[in-house]
């Protein structure tokens, strides 16, 4: 696929979807009741936003004079979907940050993943919403609210834990480092964002770096946990390279799609 | 489907490679490197059984005069393979007892359910060799040497856990606990073994029952470990009804075929 707005924006639907399935997982399984309804409501917030975002590249790739891809070619009749985007791609196809893909592990961890994701987003959606492209600053605008409902529960929970008993914060500590590491690649641009901000239609991750990295010392600070430092980053989901998570994933989301193809509600 | 040998040939096949799948699962995470090899040699046997029985269960399917059953009439161009009865049905079409589908737990429910599942299993191929039906006797003839040797592994590893130190004995504990109430169902005819039973093709689960639950007695007795009684039995697999757990089992075994229709190796 050679066009950099497209992937751009599979780039923006796959981080949501994907963290919005991690987050479905729980459905049935939270701590509490109301948690369990949060965290299920984040789900559906994401879910809906990779909607959004996969509407308007499956209309971007209709339009495109040549197929942008050879496996596009191949979809059913040729007419892309949001549907055909989000459940039959393969691995590889996936841009999603390696974050977001991660397993859910015990709630810290799950509370931790949503807070740094959830940073990023507020701090990128944030000046998205006045990108040269229309439709992806109404997407933006639209996700804002929920974006930063996301990013008050999670700092809230990041606190509670953090600076709540022995065990909370040992858990805590236990998902940083599990975590930290996939936090890096957040604000490493992959060509598609660098074309990007070039046309005036993405963020500069370099501005949201340093943004976020205020937010987490200042929630860290609330919470007694230590910001890490000098942690080897891992990268590569953007450009499709995935850990061994992302193939179990879309085994299961994929499913349906898969086993009875054009299947509808 | 209506034809009893078929269902037959299928239940069997469908408990060795659920089975065998999930032991494989243990690929590369077994507690000693000789234990990981062993268990995931007894996976590539029973795959190995799985395959013996789908590719006769084709053949019958393929020679019969109709389709037997909606489903078949849509298989690639109706002839039907090893490949497409084991990665293209579904949960409810799938023959397997509870009991294989279970979640590995720890190392001590593994060998638990690989000493109930190959206990079982000797006791059935042993008569299942004088079946009327040659071809599955020969199945069982040739299956028998490998299950002979699963069954004297997983019950050396029984008495070893549960005889062991006080925390592995807890674990064989827990592991009877959430095991146990699946094996009932190991015992109960559905329709299908009844007939084949009557044909003089298929074994008497009673008889099997008996010889099962002395060498459970025999081997727990060793392992000092307790023989539940009054639990109540979970049953359904045969007939279709499974655990939440087969629908992701499928969702990766079947993954390849589903993304890739007709690839080979």
């Amino acid at each position: 696929m050679s066009n950099y707005l497209v992937e751009y924006t599979l780039h923006l639907a796959d981080n949501a979807l994907i963290l919005g399935h991690r987050n479905s997982e729980w459905c049935g399984h939270g701590p509490v009741l109301e948690q369990d309804i949060a965290i299920t409501n984040i789900s559906l917030d994401l879910i809906g936003q990779a909607r959004n975002f996969y509407q308007y590249a499956a209309k971007l790739i209709n339009e495109s004079p040549a197929p942008l891809s050879p496996a596009h070619a191949g979809w059913r009749g040729g007419e892309v979907t949001e549907d055909i985007l989000a459940y039959l791609r393969d691995v590889r196809e996936f841009k999603n940050c390696l974050l977001v893909e991660q397993t859910n592990g015990d709630w810290a961890k799950t509370i931790l993943r949503q807070f740094f994701f959830s940073a990023y987003q507020y701090y990128l959606y944030l000046p998205l919403q006045n990108s040269r492209d229309e439709q992806l600053a109404a997407i933006a605008e639209k996700a804002l609210k929920e974006v930063t409902y996301h990013l008050r529960w999670s700092s809230e929970w990041v606190i509670r834990l953090g600076d709540g008993t022995e065990e909370s914060h040992q858990r805590m500590l236990n998902a940083i480092d599990e975590l930290w590491m996939y936090t890096g690649e957040l604000f490493q641009a992959a060509s598609f964002e660098l074309q990007a901000v070039g046309e005036g239609i993405g963020v500069e991750l370099s501005l949201i770096e340093s943004q976020w990295k205020e937010k987490v010392k200042e929630i860290f600070f609330e919470a007694t946990l230590p910001v890490p430092e000098k942690v080897y980053m891992q990268t590569g989901g953007k450009e499709g390279k995935h850990t061994e998570y992302l193939g179990f994933i879309l085994a299961e989301l994929q499913f349906m799609q898969r086993a009875y193809p054009g299947s509808e509600w």
